[in-house]
């Protein structure tokens, strides 16, 4: 139907202030802070370890082995964008590398997040250019096939709207729907601030079963102890 | 039947020096000297590569997406000793991360071993506690099934009872029954002097076909060479 | 029938200097200009990141959890060789660990592709002998059944044939049949040179769809750009 | 935030004479009329062959090993809907058996889709109520979390609105927007009436290399003839 | 160590009586009755639909590539046994086809639980012996290796003990430690008895909702009904 | 370089006769006669059960998501082929569906395997065209990508020349050279008989130990019998 061929050039992006908060926070915190929805499968794995990314999408729906609509997102990328690329059926080959990476730096992407292979890891990774990808191959891609770019994308078992905020680290990639941005990073913010005065304690000795008062409801459960 | 709900106090312990004179072997030359058994599945892997890990194991039964009973195994671990959590159905979830690495390390735990994902793995990296784990995974868990403590369950398909020497490298994890790991710490001391021997000749160009002579069983077996 | 228990031991190598100059060009630029033939498939990972090695394949053909013919094999080896294993069946054990990685250097091999898996990957990193393997594992192997070396085998869903020039990196393996080492060289060499045009335009800020041309081809194929 | 613990009564349904037409191509023939887009991922396999389904989606979001949201989904559905399941982490449990079957069926459901595992499959089979799914295990689930029911879901990689039409096969399932059903059905008809015209064609020993005029643009795209 | 190398001859068989009658309960009804462990990992298939068996586990421990033990195993069948085959590691290999069906079948098996291959199954579809496998495959095996039969052995997950009740249909297998198998038995028998009743209720259109008194808890968990 | 854009006319065919002889045997008993070589992985499954097929190889090589070739090497078929068609990367689109079974058959086709995807399930069994594929999709492909046709290919693991013989069944897929089908056919006959004479004494209770005379070397190797 139409969501094929599609370029969308304006797009409403979540609120800078809060996705740079965001990224502060790491994927784990700012999952817990969303009700625990938004995460990308754990098959998105950084191709080098210590980034820590946060910016707003440019969704990109790519067909296997053609990688003709990255080179039209990067038209679309402004300073402090992150590119996700879908694809319309699972495919390992390498659709990105340095070349198309520096293109993107020039255009002021922070990352690229997509659910298919990439490659010239080890110049990536000296460039400084973080991604997160379901595979690591050397297979090349043809440039034949129209997709869309700024259209809503299903990328591994997330949907993702344009302009949404990204968030990535070593523990994954979770993504926050724009109107959420701030709300989210709030909750973010206030989860982090917990979890120091908690992170003490427990450095101290007490114990969790003390400190969040689970010896209770664990008996109520039946938990027995024996010797 | 009552296998859930049961937390074991009082274990058997490997013998500590045997436990840490295992863990200068590493886990290939443990497994080996076991009689190639106990190793766990190879999709278990270090979050970090390049630690080398010996203990006493704490073992735990989980279920998907629940990590309550990891806070009830935090008490029953005494220095030296290795968490090890089995799930009763598969699941990638993150169900540990720098707070509960805190509590553990707190109590003398030298490392995390789970058949399921852990979380916060820059962080756990930083503080240099060691997990080896079958994903990594920003989701979260809930705290609202029992399981149990210090029985005995099967980890990435290997039966380990609680106080069973538990061996980790960047090779895998091998588990040595608590009786065993005297007379296989012998066993593998005795296979490491061997190795040196051999590494030597082997540098210097002696071919393994004459050093291990195989060359008369190859030609028995039917090995033929031609040109 | 005649492909086991099989050594051949003159075998055509590809041209050294072309093979030497391959290596330069990574796995992803001379699997281009191959005509994107000739990869492995891409669960074939090094088992540290960062080596960059060519080679011509002294190829070997194991049993599943037998290691016997790697002997065999190293007696083959000549320097500038690269081990190529392939075997009759899946299998993840560690067929290889620092001792035969000891006799391959002394040998002059330049690395081990080997799709199965390997073990002692710690020592390994630290010989800086690079690895290619679906697998890392601690179980070790037997020494019973015959296989064959230099003779054609499908690795990794590659067919290789002894002589041939093997190029790995980090973003994998690809095999180049020795006859066409220097031919497929040259071509690498001409991409490489175009690309460094390409980088400096890319990162000067000019869009791959102007310096391809590719805004009219997007455009008769039906691209429609939207607000 | 708010995704969770919610049931939308009123959905908008695909028209039903749409839908009962979209069944009768089957999945290839709908994806194709689709765009080649809509298509959930193929380990998405029936519990037995031969059934061919089509209705409108109740959605539901499941918590890995929770059930308990398929009981509240029951309420809400219709004669001529098929039930639509996501999970918010991946998991193979056993979600829905012969009594929520029966349930199912009495409220006139036509089908399950669930991207998680089923049990009583034999059972299933007898009573004719077709599930697609990515697994069976005899493994239960527990009735402890909220998730919701007839909010947009991910369902093995592809978006699925409550009300949206739904077809399976043995070839998989591809999922129609409620507002493009008609649409799409009159473009699976036309498809539909050409392929009867071609099978006759081929099966009296027509080539599709002439039936498709294929050989001018194989021979400009350099395919060549050896002898 | 010492787990290899070994038959037991004698083994504790869990009662015949309460065996047969947990096989007309299938493996959910079991392993829900079971507190829900002991079930095998979902990859466990059977070769044909519709067997449904319980039996008395003997127990054998494989090398990958290497059935000779399963005719050390025949020995110690007797009539109403299910052979339990365990892998050291992971093998898809043939292990098993009609000629050691039918020496199984002279002996009394029941059937074969096999987390590795088996080959010849359309001749054992018609002879009738059922067979769980993770994969099918003609690769045979040779006949080097000792293993072990009957000693605990862990099998696609689960620890087996010989004598174990093991009940497999399509849903999977589920093993019940021989001691418990009565007490199991009358558990499962209580459950299936509540079943027929809430599958009349179901029916008849009664909604789980209400016949399980779902209403209020899940409003008390914060369910929202919205239009 | 010359791989791709290629169709040999005249390839040799695998001697008629022997082929049909080793399709009676099956993949098992052939893959033996062979030396146990030469078999797909197990991942090839038949999309119906039952099938059993010889014939000669028509290879093809396809890109992901084009079946363009499939086209091609409809006309290069003649009747006793087998159409073998590889991949140059992994792909589970289904590349094939009734249209173009109908022009194979047309052609004398005997079935068609692919290391890739098929679709139109139920109509390809209702047509009794036998397909080994490693998936089932209702994705289809373009037409826009040359190939090649009867050139070597590697299929699932294995090398195929054109003209080999192939032969399938519910075991998998076996590729035999075709200048060894005579030899090979002659061995499996062989094997076939003593299989009937082996299997009668199974049957009347002869325990393989006996029959193959395995105590002896069996206690050699050190197995002990316990009570």
């Amino acid at each position: 139907m139409n969501q094929l061929g599609i370029v969308k050039r304006n797009i409403e992006r979540a609120d800078r202030a809060a996705v740079d908060q965001l990224a502060t926070f790491g994927a784990a915190t700012v999952h817990e802070a969303m009700g625990r929805v938004g995460l990308m499968k754990p098959y998105m794995r950084p191709i080098y370890p210590g980034a820590m990314v946060g910016g707003t999408a440019v969704t990109v729906l790519l067909h296997p082995g053609d990688n003709w609509m990255l080179h039209v997102a990067a038209e679309q990328i402004q300073p402090g964008d992150v590119v996700v690329a879908a694809l319309t059926a699972e495919c390992t080959d390498g659709f990105f590398g340095d070349l198309l990476a520096t293109s993107f730096v020039a255009r002021g992407a922070r990352a690229l997040i997509i659910d298919a292979g990439v490659r010239d890891v080890r110049v990536l990774k000296e460039m400084g250019f973080p991604v997160w990808s379901r595979a690591i191959s050397a297979k090349g891609t043809i440039k034949a096939t129209l997709g869309s770019v700024n259209i809503p994308v299903v990328c591994a078992g997330v949907l993702v709207n344009p302009g949404d905020a990204v968030v990535a680290d070593d523990d994954g990639v979770v993504v926050v729907p724009a109107l959420e941005a701030a709300r989210v990073a709030a909750a973010a913010h206030k989860r982090e601030d917990l979890e120091g005065e908690k992170r003490a304690k427990l450095a101290a000795g007490v114990l969790g079963l003390d400190m969040y008062g689970m010896r209770e409801p664990l008996a109520k459960a039946g938990l027995k102890y024996v010797d």
